[in-house]
């Protein structure tokens, strides 16, 4: 059987899959759980196009590993068809792991689990099903393989999930300008020391690559709206789980049930095979369900909630540099507690306060390296006519505060 | 306050909603709804970027409305402020009585109450909420307006419904060729005695817009694996209506499992409020998170198609120009009785069969007109030189059958 | 010296240059020149922006073959390393033959030589130049390969010349609708028995691209502003020819010149070197150059039409089913006669009339066709549910007749 | 007569002449002539797409003015009817004094003539033609008429001009990194105090802006091979001048001779009409044509490098930040003069040496305003988060050499 499959992508055009093993896991119920998760969660509220998953991004990214294998192996770059292949393994399951909605919903949720320790127990728990097909990929995706290159490419600052998560955000969001000009930066990758350079002319590339990440995440990723409606659905769960660990019912599908009723620490995580098959039944379609049964809950914060988000009715959002004054957040509270008839402690969890904050590029971590015509390895923060690229690696922060509209 | 609000739409770029009215009802639940009722249903299945709401569809038919008073505006005709406000909340609200999913679940949910008749309740009843200001685009959707090119607008062979249905199918998919050159169309709209027809250099346009979504039938709307999940669907959810009505517990949403629990016929609709309240809760979400729970359910039919559509093991499917031979049939279910060892009747469920058809245009009832050059309006299939505009109206049809594929 | 260029092309993105023998021909003064010759001629004082040259198109469809010889071999076809590179030099060399301007001048400036057999003229002596190497090529080009797949690709009903000059004329002229599903086909190309045949779902592909091939005719190639720039320009170049052999001078490159003066047959292009060394000097510019010295030309006839033409002052055409009556023509003549106080015989060379004509499919010589699923290869017009490609294949003809605007 | 035409815009679709004047200007000879001077000059020997015209240009930038002044409209900014109109015809013919090929001719062929002050008599002379309707569009151009603002739309660090010429050189290069993300910047714009600002929330659109534009600069109008091929062409042109000004015959179409053969200052422009008739019938056209017959022509010099620029046959180039040293070039000199066979002086026209230089953004000059949500009107360099903009106006400067590949 042909299990070359090829698929559409209105990013790429025709996306083929390259092998039967990457076809087999691309058909595991694992792999299939992300069609039903969204990559950019509340997004759509702010650009309703914004609906493609975290399965067609995993392709998508697949397809650019395969673009960038080919463009090493054109300069010279030894490269078996095990590593390609595993390479294309790594990137493919990377968020294999992910949660429902949006990352923020980790820490509602799983008591600080990170999505990327759970991709790697599914990862491991795949390789045992394939009879260890996936160790290599495993080693990539830890970075303990000794050609670092191979996961610089699935995970760095300027690896295949960024591009094609900017290329697939800006393309669904409509916000052309994110753009990362992906085809011409990894036409530039090359490896030198078995370590991922780019090519000195590609400077003026990286710096538009990472002036568009920045746009991407404030005009998309930290729109105020779209932060105001993702504080609210994770205050939503929150008030769910404290509900239910306090002994009140909260419908919800028995997965979430599970997750909601009790903290599931990262060493149960291992030590019980069933959480992990709880987790992943996890969807979007959990959350979403009983949201819309919460929406008619006795407990008036949940139900209030529940309902305008359903409605997009949107907390009103303020942003300012500064950390938000405490008398200023008791009078909110207090205009709250007033107008819904709440006491304040209940009052306050109306009110979602917390900062926000980005820098386009890490100039001291794992940097982006450019290789110079004379040869030499440089952060792309000291190539010289670029004094931007430093001014790109100033964090900056923003502190928000949101409440219902009614109040004021 | 300024409503005049702007969205991002990747299909057209950015959006302005003209009035405020408009804004007001597009934030209303019943529109908002729509954000949770996907366009093409089951489609993602085989084209995975297709995941866009009707809620979008709707937005981008508006927009498509404008740019066709506008051209038709600047060719002399005249058209109120009023009119034009009125022919943009017409095909706005066109399908707001949209239920989940697909059409297809029409009639295993509603006993045969089409959408827009729904469509038509839900727009009276928010005539009354807005004091009658939708009075002008009832009569514009009902075609009861003296100025009949309105409604051709809103509904014909060439409206502005399938103008953006066609556009965006086929943009989410990344079937290019489905395009239908809307922009082309619309500015070679005119009015002749208050009907709609198309400058007479429009008719390669139109055979191009014909083909066009001819092919995005064949290609996508009755694309062989999406007829296949789509029929399972159908399936399932007759099979949990079934059960639920003959007295078995099926778990589901409250408002799901009202309409699955009873019919409910157009009069009672008309009749009790309460039951169009519910049907207003209904989304997408209600009918996979029943799916979800569906999975484990103990009636091995429903768990089994439940299950295999949620990890997309689809049934297989095969086509044909004939029906399918009863013996054919007999044999296929038998096989079926013994893989999965069921009953005969049982069986039978878990193969679907029918048949699908299309014809590209319709030249027999409300035709496509153009204005030819001597000022004589006539049917676009007997423009003298296109004698594959007449071959397009041929109806073809074929017939499917779809069976679990462990059985050969 | 790596000669494994990358070039931008708005149309695929980055293209590569797959060998060094490729990009040697590419720097040759010979496929240079195509830079000097626009793709469409006078279309662009229709549709501004297509202004792309026969270099750009000849690149372009190297790459389509490129991309058409992958798809080949992933299903299994076997093409050698140098097969494939012959394919694809037959392909970016097919054009190198082409004049000035478009093919109309063929006929004003070589006493009917064809650009193909020019093309192989040219393609003999770069074989000479490069020892040898075009040989398999330029058996390909000619159709005596023995493989005739490789040829259909080159030149056929469905070559990768037609896939590159839609794809390219559709983006520069801004008609999208005439994009011809390139990707699509391609993917859908397979060989039997050495002949190149569509997979049978591709029969909606083929139907969209033949009427997208027919809406570019009607739109742009026969497009009636552009027929009458095309014939005025015709008219012109035939002008200065016979007033150049009637002895008088027409100021012209020394190129141009020498074709305009005298008449060159095929036989004497093959026996002197010489006039080939001339042909290779033509371009665009020297068309350009001339007119733009012509529109000071004392002969009335040529003056008026130069000057017409680099102003954009174009004759009024008119089309019709049926050739125009004579003694209409002979007042059109009258008229101009009048106006432009010429004699008779003067004025009818400012009339000119003629016919254009198109069919979107030739279902009778070398068909394209389909390899049924039980494979059995088809014409394509025969298969069942598509009457309208039959209907496509019907011959369209148009009598047209130009005039100066001034004379009605 | 309906002079509203529409036409074909690949980079924006389709687009309206919005009155009768435009389309009348349009058509005038003046405005024609840019249908025959690139955009990019020499620009196509590295980004084979890209041959768009300032015909095409102007049209372009015209039709982003008439989106801008809905923009402003919409957010109640008055723009009379009349103003309006005056506002894109000054955009539209900014560049009718354009001469052929690049910016860099203008000091070859006329001693120091900006095309500005040429544009401004030729509008001047087409108000003459058309009655003085051309009188505030002038004001506007030459920044006279009172209301600032739409002088600035013309003529700033974010007029019309740049987002069209951006749009369109990113488009048919296909270097889509540098797409300004011109429809957002729009959308943005208002008016305080008459002058032109940008909403806050523009400040990431603005940066892109600049560091696509910047991106621009280096990757296309200053790239290498660019830079090489454009100083050959004004080596070549300045080679022609001094012999014909030496009294040697160089062949040259009249108009071209004309001004090759004398200088011609400002001041003559202004008196003799003549001067500028003849200035109107130049175009690239000339140009190539010339440097088609200088291929031959007996002096070593021009005859060597305009057949090498025909042929694509490019001085190798070297940029360095640094002036290149004197000993150096002198050896360069004398390499050439020995592989030539030249004498010195004339081997030192063969080696070709300058400064490029760029600055993304004038922090100093008339910058680029923002409207803060506090309602003050400050400089986007100072807004708080952004260091990179200032970093941003710092100036990158560059030296190059040029040099005949064979020397070395």
């Amino acid at each position: 059987m042909n299990k070359k499959k090829i698929f559409n992508d209105p990013v790429y055009g025709f996306v083929t899959i390259p092998t039967e093993l990457l076809f087999d896991l691309i058909e595991h119920p694992y792999f299939q759980r992300l069609r039903r998760i969204q990559q950019l969660g509340l997004t759509s509220f702010v650009y309703p196009g914004a609906l493609h998953t975290r399965f067609h991004h995993a392709l998508g990214a697949m397809h650019l590993m395969s673009l960038a294998l080919r463009s090493l192996k054109d300069k010279g770059v030894k490269i078996s068809a095990k590593e390609g292949e595993a390479a294309m393994i790594a990137i493919l399951l990377h968020d294999i792991g992910h949660g429902p909605l949006s990352h923020a919903l980790e820490h509602s949720i799983f008591d600080g689990v990170p999505h990327e320790q759970l991709s790697l127990y599914l990862m491991q728990r795949l390789n045992t099903e394939f009879d260890g097909r996936l160790d290599l990929a495993i080693q990539i995706f830890q970075g303990s393989y000794p050609r670092p290159f191979f996961h610089q490419l699935v995970s760095s600052q300027l690896d295949m999930d960024r591009l094609d998560y900017l290329n697939r955000d800006s393309f669904y969001t409509g916000v052309q300008e994110g753009r990362p000009g992906a085809d011409r930066l990894i036409k530039m990758l090359t490896v030198v020391d078995e370590k991922l350079v780019l090519e000195e002319k590609a400077v003026y590339s990286i710096e538009n690559f990472l002036v568009s990440r920045r746009l991407m995440y404030w005009q998309v990723y930290l729109h105020k709206t779209v932060t105001s409606a993702e504080q609210m659905v994770i205050r939503i769960v929150q008030r769910a789980r404290d509900l239910a660990r306090s002994g009140q019912e909260v419908g919800a599908s028995s997965c979430l049930q599970y997750f909601l009723s009790r903290p599931v620490s990262i060493r149960e995580f291992e030590a019980d095979d069933s959480i992990l098959q709880r987790f992943v039944q996890l969807d979007d379609y959990d959350i979403w369900g009983a949201v819309k049964q919460w929406a008619t809950h006795p407990d008036k914060v949940l139900s209030y909630m529940a309902s305008s988000i359903l409605n997009r009715h949107l907390f009103k959002i303020s942003l300012q540099a500064e950390p938000f004054d405490e008398d200023f957040k008791l009078g909110v509270t207090e205009l709250i507690a007033e107008h819904f008839q709440l006491p304040t402690n209940e009052a306050a969890l109306l009110m979602l306060h917390g900062r926000i904050s980005n820098n386009a590029y890490d100039a001291v971590g794992e940097t982006i390296d450019v290789l110079t015509k004379r040869g030499r390895v440089v952060n792309v923060a000291e190539a010289s006519d670029l004094p931007n690229i430093r001014a790109l690696s100033q964090r900056v922060e923003k502190h928000y505060l949101c409440y219902p509209k009614e109040i004021m």
